[in-house]
């Protein structure tokens, strides 16, 4: 009997290698054979350039290409981890996107981008099970005087119970990104479906709107400060939290509200929450937390009384500097006796595999 | 009082040409200056590529951009038609997307793009009235074997009306688009909530499913043909209209069902209805109509009992080859005795402002 287990196990092992060859990328624009993920995770990129001079790869790093005879330029990466990467080219010192790839709004441009599979690994992926969906909703803030459209994860039992009210998650983007960032990139929806449908987390609606905003009387002479977010806090507290609350079935409490944010938007979901204690209960910073250039007496023992959950991740890779952020975080937590969950994630950087793995496990501890 | 009417008309004039003036395109990656609309509908466009030895606007049609000292290469168009327009750059004979343009799935990739205003003219715009939302709906087609998104719009008024159902549009791209192009490109979202709004049109659920599907083993040896929709039809029939009416509080009959589309899209909806005559009472083409290669005796006068409308529509400044096919069938049908509506968009060609308008016109007619 064993014997047939073990046989049994090296098939299915085969068959996943052999799914796993060298295939094109599912961020391909439909058709498009390259780039391809070779089975070592490595990523194999080509473009049709006869006439141009140098052709390179920026995949994290700089890859020149090789042109052939017929004018296409080549290369092969190094293995890359897994989950998604933005990429782009440089044909004669241009920065483009990849005409091959989709497209996504990240780093301030419409970024090419590849997702490379992970073996064994499906909580991010699509499941044959119930779907919420992702809508998009118009709205005006008078504050900005600007029209704005939020992205609203519901969960697949929503329209199924008319008179049901649920809690709700804000997640915010990085810097660079936009509202359909986690939706596309990080892959939000499938991750929230799976974790319903096994019980894991409470249907939730989870919101995500645009991390910027700028009231016109308010904006300061000089250079826009990424890092100042007066006028953000704002237009969220008088006009995202109510928009949501009066177009969505919301339990409009803090003890049903958590707030949570990747990078940029990890500074400014402890921002929100520590200055609205009366808002969330929840908070949650995925690689970046706590609130830029605040003192350590910002972060007292009586957080233990204003939050049922302070979470902060980073991933293992990432550059000192960024691992440094929140590992000192960490530290004043500890040293000033906040309780909180300090996530790593293995093998990862700065990148939308982190906050997946963040989401996965910060989702299922609210709202219990 | 005339004369001050004409004072007041005249700053009026002023006002919005002052707002005219040449600015930032609106379908920008937020904070880039270029490309710019001029005040004669022309387009700037800019980029900086000190070691190219070529770069290209391809707008319609091909303008050589001339590069500056500081290595900046910019070009002016001729004047453009006013509504959205797809774009590329070619930098050294490589045809790429602008670094600085949002980008929109169209011809086949993620393409440049850049609406120019149309001068009083509101209906595609946001206003301050009440919104409906556009879904993006995930789901399994177990006959092409794959996960699928279905872009569904739902009144502003959906919500508050849990037990009321409404009719249903299905609304197709054309070629090379995908499920996306009619609430991007398209607008169609404003465009339904301000002809609803007004009470143009009936409140309705408006569906954008990707307007391709191959199933697997009814797949023909040799190249796909993409004026075959046999497989695309099953999928559509067996799956998509189950899907939405499982989904959505909709009206699953076909008094309260229509279909339309543009370009291919438009041959795919009078496919579909024609061969569906039980599912569908309204069809609508825009700039594409009826069954590629059809005979003539297949739009007989009985067409008039089959459907409450048939509608199609063109560009007064199409190709003449693709103004001809729209044409011909109207000559058909008028040959045949059937009664339909046939709209020509002054001004425009194989464009996104010819079917914003088509949709304009032919969705109040629907569902009353």
């Amino acid at each position: 009997m064993k014997k047939y287990i073990s046989l049994i196990a090296v098939l299915l092992i085969a068959a996943s290698l052999q799914s796993y060859a060298q295939t094109s990328a599912s961020t391909n624009v439909i058709g498009r054979e390259y780039p391809k993920v070779n089975p070592d995770n490595s990523v194999t990129v080509k473009i049709s350039a006869p006439e141009a001079e140098s052709v390179s790869l920026d995949l994290g790093k700089q890859y020149p290409m090789v042109k052939g005879a017929d004018g296409t330029w080549e290369v092969t990466s190094e293995p890359q981890a897994p989950g998604f990467h933005y990429y782009s080219l440089r044909i004669d010192g241009v920065r483009v996107a990849d005409p091959n790839s989709q497209l996504f709004y990240g780093s301030g441009w419409m970024s090419s981008g590849i997702e490379i599979p992970e073996l064994c690994v499906d909580y991010y992926l699509e499941k044959d099970l119930p779907h919420g969906e992702v809508r998009m909703q118009r709205y005006w803030s008078e504050l900005t005087q600007a029209w704005r459209i939020c992205y609203i994860y519901v969960p697949a039992e929503y329209e199924q119970n008319p008179d049901k009210r649920y809690p709700v998650l804000y997640i915010m983007h990085g810097a660079g990104e936009d509202e359909t960032g986690w939706s596309t990139q990080g892959k939000l929806d499938n991750i929230m479906d799976n974790l319903i449908d096994e019980g894991s987390a409470v249907p939730m609606i989870v919101v995500m709107d645009r991390g910027v905003a700028v009231i016109p009387t308010d904006k300061p002479a000089g250079r826009f400060n990424l890092f100042d977010f007066t006028d953000f806090e704002k237009v969220f507290v008088g006009e995202i939290i109510p928009m949501v609350d009066s177009h969505y079935r919301t339990i409009a409490d803090r003890d049903h509200r958590a707030i949570a944010g990747l990078s940029l938007g990890g500074f400014q979901s402890f921002s929100l929450a520590i200055h609205n204690k009366n808002l969330f209960s929840y908070v949650g910073g995925f690689s970046g937390c706590g609130i830029p250039g605040s003192s350590n007496d910002l972060y007292p023992a009586s957080l233990n009384d204003d939050f049922k959950l302070i979470f902060i991740s980073t991933g293992r890779m990432e550059s000192p500097q960024m691992y440094a952020t929140v590992t000192n975080f960490h530290d004043v937590l500890v040293g000033n006796g906040v309780k909180h969950v300090f996530y790593q994630s293995p093998g990862t950087g700065h990148e939308w595999l982190t906050w997946r793995r963040s989401l996965y496990r910060f989702a299922p501890m609210l709202f219990k």
